[in-house]
């Protein structure tokens, strides 16, 4: 938690009046009911402390994603993995390609660790260039990466990715990959360095059931490392019992959602293609992102515009390498997107 | 989590066939259905991030306990709370009285502190004598104490809590002190030292809703703390979304549960006493603890023998400073009392 206002993420309905919120990355057909329902189940026995070891879950994720149920770690969200992470490494110097998720250098902060930020540029979409092989060397202890990007919805060419994953190895630096966003893209999910990893490898995968599975509040998260050195010292600097039972019956229940992922894909594709040709119309620039969110330039002014009109999208303002005229808006769905166009409209009348 | 079956705590009804479970030292009535209704509600809504502030939560946490709303952290479960006051702390010596609640061992491990165990004598009925206060010099960066400890469920009496909290301003020695077992004494709740507590006092308070209010499997603890500098330093730790909105949502519905603590007390008071006169009846020795659970002692070899029944309780084996004679049982309903105790005696008959 934080103690007072200080917060800068998207998602804040709670010191906003927001009739709409487009400012948190989740999936528009928001919980699947099957999942509410277990939770509500799971809440009948809230007295029983969690399993610490998430094992009926981590034997369900392993089933889904290919690797061994040994080789995962859940969390209590994705973020709480991104400071167990780095706080068991205790990495002195870090590479970090910006703009991207704020929390990987808050958890770098926190250790005291040296920053080389690698600057992703405009021009270039905020795409990773090649050139960052050349910054991964032995003095690099971790490398920290997000793909598809947040803020941006850009994703690292699966090339790329193969060949900083060689660098790496040969470099002994650590490969920190996001991959939260990856099975909200079209086709991305084939792209997870997860069948790649080899046993030892020095690479942290992280994934979140929050976005895919509209699970924020309840908090989930995993990862999968075939380092048993790194996921020792992470399992040592946190209590056994992080994952509440409530997420671990959310979990459950999601892997066995049917084509709930599909409906979701198809969803964010359609309603993703609607909005870039409305915001086309309307002369607004965004980036091709592969996520579920778009990011907007040139538009200084429309956050508090919106807000005014009881919509919250996310002012990237405050991102590393972003600008007052970035914002990030969620792709929802049709009635939801229509309210958030017909609101830009008459901004951008007004302006 | 853990990564395997290395869990040593009580409560775990995964891994063992258990009927009744008597190892976790949770509430005998459950979970207020206020507090279940409440979590149910708020799992129609897990697609919003929960408030990272837990504004509502601390607000009324704030009326209830005197402290101000912004001395008051709340946690992913108390357990997270002691983790995240070590590493924000990073003590180089811990005095630490044994047996005590040993995840405050494993925190203080993660971080590399050296610690100085103070035993607590059998032959005292291991409770904290007044030899701790010349244990706590300058050089002491922390002390960790437990009222009503866990397993033995003896309290600080409140003149040495003091002279231990003056002690410590002398030498400016943190004081961590957990009082979540002291709201199910009877009569415990008003010697808590949150009103003792000035601003600036290197001291932080730990409670629980997991314990008090059958939360176990919900994860939520919180904390009164008085040196900002602190505070923050464990925020900076941690993610903003740690205490989940299913946690908000049952913590400020338990606050408002009416009589639930005073009938918990009342049944905890009258269930101890009726177990302990049927444990001297059948010549089992205990400890007059205040908490509710019991420690035994002198019978080698009950745990597997009730685990055989059906009943799980907490071996006291692995405490440091206990041995394989102790362990640890809740105080639980009358029910659950009677098929404990003919289990016993039928384990004592065949012994």
């Amino acid at each position: 938690m934080i103690l007072n206002d200080s917060y800068t993420h998207g998602g804040d309905v709670y010191r906003h009046r927001v009739e709409l919120d487009f400012s948190a990355n989740v999936n528009p057909l928001g919980t699947p009911p099957e999942v509410a329902a277990a939770v509500a189940a799971a809440a009948r026995d809230m007295s029983a402390y969690p399993d610490p070891c998430c094992g009926a879950l981590r034997e369900k994720l392993a089933r889904a994603c290919g690797a061994a149920a040994g080789d995962i770690l859940c969390g209590n969200g994705a973020a709480e993995l991104i400071f167990q992470f780095v706080s068991a490494l205790r990495p002195r110097r870090a590479l970090l390609p910006v703009p991207s998720f704020s929390e990987y250098e808050a958890a770098l902060d926190a250790v005291g660790c040296g920053i080389e930020f690698f600057p992703l540029r405009r021009e270039e979409g905020f795409a990773l260039s090649g050139s960052v092989l050349e910054c991964i060397t032995p003095e690099t202890d971790v490398l920290m990466l997000c793909s598809p990007n947040n803020p941006t919805g850009v994703c690292v060419p699966p090339a790329l990715l193969e060949a900083v994953l060689a660098r790496c190895r040969e470099t002994g630096t650590w490969l920190f990959l996001d991959e939260c966003f990856l099975e909200l893209t079209d086709d991305g999910a084939a792209e997870s360095l997860i069948p790649l990893l080899r046993p030892g490898d020095r690479v942290l995968l992280l994934r979140a059931f929050t976005k895919l599975y509209g699970l924020a509040g309840a908090r989930l998260g995993w990862a999968v490392c075939r380092c048993r050195a790194l996921t020792d010292a992470m399992c040592r600097l946190v209590q056994p019992w992080n994952v509440s039972s409530l997420a671990q019956a959310a979990g459950e229940a999601a892997l066995e959602c049917g084509d709930f992922v599909a409906r979701t894909r198809a969803l964010v594709a359609e309603e993703k293609a609607f909005l870039q040709a409305r915001l086309s119309a309307l002369g607004v620039a965004f980036l091709p992102g592969r996520a579920n969110f778009l990011m907007l330039s040139g538009v200084p002014g429309l956050c508090e515009a919106l807000l005014e009109r009881g919509i919250l999208i996310r002012s990237c303002a405050n991102y590393r390498g972003l600008g007052p005229g970035d914002c990030r808006i969620a792709v929802r769905t049709r009635p939801e997107n229509l309210r958030l166009l017909e609101a830009m409209e008459d901004v951008l009348r007004h302006a």
